[in-house]
Formats: structure tokens, C-alpha cells, sequence
């Protein structure tokens, strides 16, 4: 998607070396960040520089790549192997980059040319991140008429993957071909991924969005100004339960109160088919710094992190929550619409 | 109540001065500014070092009280009718600040004694909010269980009022008679009353409380964490619709999915019988510049104000909501409990 104009995927590889946006930086500075070693990218999947489950899969899978470059011919295996524990002890719950790992070892290991195969393998696992992107894009455009006045929450768009994004994704290609629309981004407190990040991806990308606070949603559904609710999904149960940021099951409460459509976008890859509802999702407690304080831009233009409560108080900090199946109108996935 | 351990209420009179909490520099500093003439405190009223509907009657009456005191012997009601208009021209949609310009104004009027009636009515009006409010909080103390962990949005504590508050004051009571309870707070965005004053509150009363992001009460709710809601209200119309702070239509819908009881507390002064259903309740849109920026404490001690959003996107801020009868269990109120 575009960054001032110009394409750009959230992390790809030319010769040895892997590229990612600086995703730490943003919104307030785009840098792109070039490692030039498996060491270098595994550092910057653990620093977060890259982060969101496709974005992470193909990180680790360019990895994988630069460790077969680098590793010498006496010991190569070894050496490979080395490599793939270190990378996959990075971000340790993230599904999609132990595929990717795995893969790109396993298609190695029976080629005649390992070093070829990695670098092929890596860059399909990419491609085919942001194909599916693509196609959830495709198959939730079919849902979205001209005028619509959509609003999403937290940031699933193509910074979380490799391109497009999913919630994002119907949401560009509606604007790519030519409907009129209008996005509502909820800021998603306490990380802010929508104020910062969506609304980032969407003023690049010239769609017209307004950031609003958590609090205004119900609001403005009640004034019949959201014609639909599009978000992400981190795990999907096997009975359709979705586990997403904190906050989606309040949208999708008061979706389902004032008769508004609430999709859920995601790979078929979130499925969780060993999980059978979402009762048996985990949901992580973050520190709770992340809502006692933000983060900002100060007039002189460096970022600082002030304190935005009373001092003393403690606060709680779930980082998801679980949306029962019955208030999802569908789930858009790579392969089509499946409808609750 | 207590600040610092010792007794305060948000507005009082000594001799010919106003002494008021300065609200502004709340929760990172505590002050107490005298306001020596009616200018003062109407600069105070204007500058929303004083908020909240009570406090704001309160401090308009001891103003009226200023302006007998200062007014000279000839043309004394000239001068006086003068000031009156100048403390009505501070907030013009404070219906308290009306009502007690007035209310000091012609029992002034009908006096032998015209300073001194001045005094007294001023006086009766700030304590009559006190003990409406104390009344409120005994009759919503009714409702309380020990073991009870309540939900508030916003700020409806002593300093919206002249002392004890409205959503706050049942649990002040609560607090007080032995009843063991947790307090979940809202953090409110844009504003953040929440996270910045009633924890606030809270913590000077040593109540058990968590800040929340906007984003987790429904979380809260679905796993059982929550045993009662209570907010105030900014207006009640005739069905009993209620307006109050952004957010609490999406509290309010959460709480009847999950079968939790949903309060509303604020004194019969808060019912429009003029206005029929919240649908004429006008609703303010506020600058975005509350949602884009957030003012907080930096780690060298200053406030500052940060951008926490993508440069160059827009925001979207309305300041209230109207939450219809069918999602309020019930009004606690200085009367007693209405019940939906």
C-alpha cells in the first residue's frame, strides 16, 4: 500500500538483506529499517519494529532465508538450525511465524539447492500473506456500498501483514474502485493502534476517516451514521467465537442493538479448530503503564510519554476480549463469506 | 470530603471570599484559589477552574453574595443587577448558575436586610447541593452489597458538586458504613474525568479502584466482574432518557446484555419535564482537538500536551450521549429511587 505515494509492502528482501518499516516510529516518523543479518531481524520481530501475525510469518520466513545465506558450508545444518531456534524464540506465541520457519526449513531440506529454496519459500509465504489479503479485500467489497460510513477498531490493516491488511482490505479496494466511503476509526485505548496506526494507513491511501474516542461509537450508531462494523480477529474459535482487542465486544454489542452488519476479517490461518469456544481463549493482562500513560508528539516536535491519570490510582488492563458468535453477521476470509 | 485526609468541599464562602478547588490543576497539583470580588469568581466560573452543575450553583450564589458586598450604598441594586448579569454571561446553558443568581437576587429583595439575606441564601443554596447530594448517596447505599465491584464513567464526585457528589456518592456511603466494594473507573476519553478525577477521588478516600480503559467494561461484564453501574446524568427528560457524559449509551446496553443492574443518580433538579424523550436532548460537538491531543504529566514534572494521533487526520468528538429509559434499571435520586 501507499506510504507519500509510494508502494511499499511492510517488510521484504532484496539480496541479503531484509527490509521493514519501522513500525516503533509510527505515525509520527517513517523510516524504513534494513537488516542485514538473521540476528538483525530476529531483534527487530522481539523489539516489536515488525509486528501483526502476517507481517510477523514473513519477517520470520526472510529470516530463515539469511540464515541459510549466511550459514558456512562445514556445519551448514547446524548452523541452519541454530538459527531457526533463535528465531522462533522471538515472539513465542505467534502462530504464523512458526509456520513460516518450519517451512522454509522443511522445503530446504529435500532441494538440491537449500539456499534457492529458502529464498523462494520465504518470498511464496509473503506473497501468498498478502494475496489472501487480497482476497479478503475482494470478497468484502462485495459488501460495501457506495456511501457507506464504516467504522473499524485497532489497526487490521497491511501494517499488520505483509500488504492490504485484513479489515483494511475491503475497505481499499471499495475506495480503489471508485465507491464513496467514509471510515470511523476508534482510537482503540489504550495502545491507540487506530488513532495512530489506521488512520496513518487511510490518509495515505486519501480515504477520507475521522478518529473517534472509543466512548462515541454506540453514539453514533444510535444516529444512524455507521452503515457497517468491519474488524480484525486474533484467534477464531471452532464455534465462531472471536478473540480481538480490547473493546470489540462492546462494538459488537451495540452493533447488534441498533440492527448494524458486524463483520470480522480474517485469514482462514485465525481459525483455531482445537479451541471450541471462545471460554477457552486466554486473554492477556497487559502492564498497566499502557493505560496510566501515553505517548505522544509535544509541540517541539519530540515523542515523550506523560502521565495522563491521577497519580497513585492503579489500573487494569486486558489486552482482548472474546465477541460471542451470535453478534457476527459474517467472518470475510480468503476463501469467501462465511455468515453465522 | 478528603483531600489529603482532611475536609473540603468544592466551593465555600469566608468573610467576602470565595475559596475554590482549582480544578484545572487537578489530578497533578491541588490548590485552593481565593477569589477576593465577584470578578474573580466569575473569571473562575468562565475558566472552569469550578465544574460541574452544583459546584457551579454554588459558586454563582456566593458571587451574587461578592456582589451585594461590594456594591456601594448609592445606586446599591443598580450595581448589583449588574453583576448579576455579568455571573449569568460566565456558562449560559448552567441551569444551576440561574437558578441561584435568581433565587439570591429576589429573596434579597424582599429583605430588611439585603446584604445579609444575600449571605444566608447563598449559604442554604451550597449546603442544600451538599445534602441532596448526601441524600442521593444514602439512598443509592440501599443498593450497595459488601463484595460489590461498581462500574462508573466520568466524573460524578464531590467536585461536580458542592460535596459528595451524585454516581460517586453511594459509594462514599457504602465506603463509610463498613461495606466492602471495589470501584472499576472509566477512564473517559476525551477528557479522561475518569482516570483524572474520580480516581482522583477515590484515592483520597481510600477506596479500593482501578482505572479502565473505555475499551474493557464490557470484558469486565462477561466475565462477571462487575455487580452494578452507576453515572450520573447531565439532563433526565420526561420519559427518562437520559444525557450524560459520551460512552455511557455503550456501558448502558453492555450492562442489560449481561443482565447488570444499570443506575443513573442525580438530584430531581436534573429533570427537563419540558423536554419529552432524549431524542430533543441537542447534543455538543467539541473541539477534535480533544480526541487528537492528550494533556498529561511528563517524567520532569511539567504538563504538557502531546499529539497521540496520525498527524493531518481528523477527529470527531461528540461530548455526550443520550441513553434511552429501557436501559436504566433505575434514578437515584435526593427523593429516592425511581424505578424504569
Amino acid at each position: 500500500m501507499k506510504v507519500n505515494g509510494k508502494n511499499h509492502r511492510t517488510v521484504w528482501m532484496e539480496g541479503s538483506s531484509v527490509f521493514l518499516i519501522e513500525q516503533n516510529l509510527l505515525p509520527f516518523k517513517f523510516e524504513i529499517f534494513e537488516s542485514k543479518s538473521y540476528k538483525q531481524t530476529c531483534e527487530a520481530i522481539k523489539n516489536m519494529l515488525v509486528r501483526g501475525a502476517g507481517a510477523i510469518g514473513s519477517a520470520a520466513g526472510f529470516a530463515m532465508t539469511q540464515a541459510f545465506l549466511e550459514a558456512p558450508e562445514k556445519g551448514f545444518w547446524e548452523s541452519v538450525e541454530k538459527a531457526k531456534k533463535e528465531i522462533e524464540a522471538t515472539r513465542p506465541t505467534a502462530q504464523n511465524l512458526f509456520y513460516a520457519t518450519e517451512r522454509v526449513f522443511l522445503k530446504a531440506k529435500i532441494s538440491n539447492d537449500p539456499v534457492e529454496s529458502a529464498i523462494h519459500t520465504a518470498q511464496s509465504i509473503a506473497d501468498k500473506d498478502a494475496e489472501d489479503s487480497r482476497k479478503i479485500g475482494e470478497h468484502g467489497n462485495n459488501l460495501i456500498e457506495s456511501g457507506f460510513r464504516i467504522l473499524t477498531h485497532c489497526n487490521a490493516g497491511w501494517l499488520a501483514f505483509t500488504d492490504f491488511g485484513t479489515a483494511l482490505s475491503p475497505i481499499y479496494m471499495a475506495h480503489k474502485s471508485k465507491k464513496n466511503i467514509f471510515v470511523y476509526v476508534d482510537e482503540t485505548r489504550p495502545r491507540s493502534q487506530g488513532a495512530r496506526l489506521t488512520a496513518w494507513e487511510l490518509k495515505n491511501e486519501g480515504i477520507p476517516h475521522a478518529v473517534i474516542p472509543d466512548n462515541a461509537a454506540a453514539h453514533l450508531m444510535q444516529q444512524g451514521k455507521i452503515d457497517m462494523v468491519i474488524v480484525g480477529a486474533d484467534r477464531i474459535a471452532a464455534n465462531g467465537d472471536v478473540a480481538n482487542k480490547i473493546g470489540t465486544l462492546e462494538k459488537a454489542i451495540c452493533a447488534k442493538e441498533f440492527g448494524i452488519p458486524f463483520y470480522v476479517a480474517a485469514p482462514t490461518s485465525t481459525f483455531d479448530p482445537v479451541c471450541k469456544t471462545g471460554k477457552e481463549i486466554p486473554i492477556e493482562e497487559r502492564n498497566p503503564e499502557e493505560v496510566l500513560y501515553q505517548t505522544g508528539l509535544t509541540e517541539d516536535g519530540k515523542v515523550e510519554r506523560v502521565l495522563v491519570c491521577s497519580p497513585g490510582s492503579d489500573a487494569f488492563n486486558p489486552a482482548f476480549d472474546v465477541t460471542p458468535a451470535k453478534f457476527i453477521t459474517g467472518i470475510i476470509t480468503e476463501k469467501g463469506i462465511i455468515s453465522s
